[in-house]
């Protein structure tokens, strides 16, 4: 069974997909591009093996040729009813044969490939020994905004999955948090993205106390307590599509210092927000920021960038990173999320999903951004 | 949260097993190992990271030198708390950083090394960019079996693995499979295999009629019918081990021909379990099951290996193949699974996970290989 739900596109959509990457491959000057099982290839064709195994499946395409899935024999059927099988070709290959030596059929023997991220080192080791006239990139380094810029169709699906999450933290903050474990509010958070329709849960922070200022501690046996800052960081896939949003929510009254951090983490989400329009580099929506904090004087404690795309993945270019130069373009789609975390005490990150527009950037995510007291 | 339970094991466990490997990677000429999150890491450190993404995580094994860690900043205290984490050093990176420059610094600049089959591809060409005078293999390809002689503690684990999967036939041989949809009889079964321990469930089959004929054919909206031959193959991790057991039913009584392709393939997996013994090499297990298959008429509708190791994951060297010459040692675990598909029509497989003994192999499935009539 696949892991997502089936998106609400047709072959065309695949086809079409599968067209634009192969021209901006052309116009990177790659011979074609070497697509893994994984977000690449559901978003190029709308397929996901049942499970991803030492066996190759690789979708190629090449400027000015149709393009074409090798997969194993075993996995054929499944592929061949894959939504985007219309428009490619299946080479499949049985155990016991060489499968790099069917997919260097299909490419230029002394071309520059971009391949997948995820795709196995194993199997670039086996092509680039099977072509030792090649040369390769990864994705994010070839063609970093491949999947970036969203469609309409692919925008309503994150909103709505934005828009799920959000009924999600509505409901959070109603339940009991003192004298409960982390890990049985993080069910609770997990029972809740379910029930309002993701498929598939990919993270659970609830960072109570110290362990919020581990942003990327998920949830253990710790026992909430009255007075703990929590950190709610949470998101998976609905319908194909991602959802990721943080809150940090207080049991009890907090004290000054914790009223005051919590007020220079929202300025400085604030402030990122504002920064999100076409043609700004996504490093400016990091410096944005990071300037509130720092000049807070706590920019020593975020220890992160503050941003990262979202789309078929949580997590994906583009990157809101100091150096990373590349413009907003309108329909991009991703995290605006800075956070202060002091070691051994507590921690507060807010983070909405953002997307570019025609004239500055609307969040997909809108729950109030005050500290929200809960019991 | 990591997605297996604790094994049990300690630090100095994972400190021989790492001194183990970088002792294998000596004898093979290699100047260490790089190995990624996924299986590998979790057999050598005990530890998983809460989702693997762009940031580079790698551990690297060099002999003589003690193990190092290199992992984001914001994952060292995930990493810090893994139960081999006493047996290595960390050596943190923060964003921003080029990990791959960190990792250089720890690895000979002319070096050949072995990588994680799993291993990213974006990181092997950040690190063959980096340091451009290496060389890499996969560790499938450098070091087979470096994960296939399983110990004593892990026999105990796969034992009870399989054992918890008998537990869940026993029970869905019990069910109603006339009338319900394939989809509802893995959900029972995925529900039984969570019954009965397992913390994760990696593949629920069912294969009904025509599509028992497709072996990867996960489960369907098909309803079964009275007539159905239906495959039921299944599997997960328990406490961090794999289960993998396939039987095939008949949904009220067979046509003679049916009885006779399950004989075939009963009598095929009978004979791939017979030739398991030291010393024996691994297409000898193909050999064996393909023959009788071969010799009843049905050569060509068995369109797959006879087997897989298990482990760690429910898919590993060493494979039962036609050219795998490796000897079979004791302690090695794998499926041995022939099968027949009749295309348009139905399909046979029998598994079960089979050790190496001194002298003979032992099944780690014991439910019965007749074929069993279900309502």
């Amino acid at each position: 069974m696949t892991g997502t739900a089936p998106a609400p596109f047709t072959a065309d959509d695949y086809r079409a997909r599968m067209a634009r990457a192969a021209q901006a491959a052309a116009d990177a000057g790659l011979a074609g591009l070497l697509v893994a099982p994984g977000p690449d290839m559901v978003w190029l064709t709308g397929y996901t093996p049942t499970a991803v195994t030492e066996r190759l499946t690789l979708l190629v395409l090449a400027p000015g040729r149709d393009p074409v899935l090798v997969v194993p024999t075993l996995e054929a059927p499944d592929a061949a009813g894959a939504v985007g099988a219309p428009a490619l070709t299946l080479r499949d290959w049985t155990d016991g044969k060489n499968p790099y030596a069917v997919t260097a059929d299909l490419l230029d023997t002394s071309g520059r490939f971009g391949i997948s991220d995820n795709a196995w080192a194993m199997h670039l080791l086996g092509l680039q020994r099977t072509l030792p006239g090649t040369s390769y990139a990864s994705l994010t380094e070839a063609l970093p905004m491949l999947r970036a810029v969203k469609d309409p169709a692919e925008l309503r699906l994150l909103a709505a999955a934005g828009a799920a999450a959000d009924q999600a933290f509505e409901e959070i903050r109603k339940v009991a948090f003192a004298g409960r474990r982390e890990s049985e509010v993080g069910a609770d958070l997990a029972e809740l993205l379910r029930r309002f329709g993701h498929s598939q849960v990919d993270f659970t922070i609830v960072g109570s106390g110290p362990n919020g200022a581990n942003p990327h501690h998920e949830m253990g046996d710790r026992v909430i307590e009255r007075g703990d800052m929590v950190v709610l960081d949470f998101g998976g896939l609905k319908d194909g599509y991602g959802s990721d949003t943080t809150r940090t929510v207080h049991v009890g009254e907090p004290t000054d210092e914790e009223r005051r951090v919590h007020d220079i983490v929202r300025e400085a989400q604030e402030a990122g927000f504002r920064a999100v329009r076409p043609g700004v580099a996504c490093q400016e929506v990091d410096r944005a920021a990071r300037a509130v904090i720092a000049e807070a004087g706590y920019g020593e404690y975020f220890i992160h960038r503050t941003g990262h795309g979202i789309g078929v993945t949580t997590h994906e270019p583009p990157y809101m990173i100091e150096g990373e130069e590349q413009p907003l373009v309108p329909g991009m789609c991703f995290s605006v999320e800075p956070g202060i975390y002091l070691p051994g005490r507590f921690g507060v990150r807010i983070e909405d999903i953002v997307t570019v527009t025609g004239d500055g950037g609307r969040r997909l995510n809108d729950t109030t951004r005050e500290m929200v007291l809960v019991d």
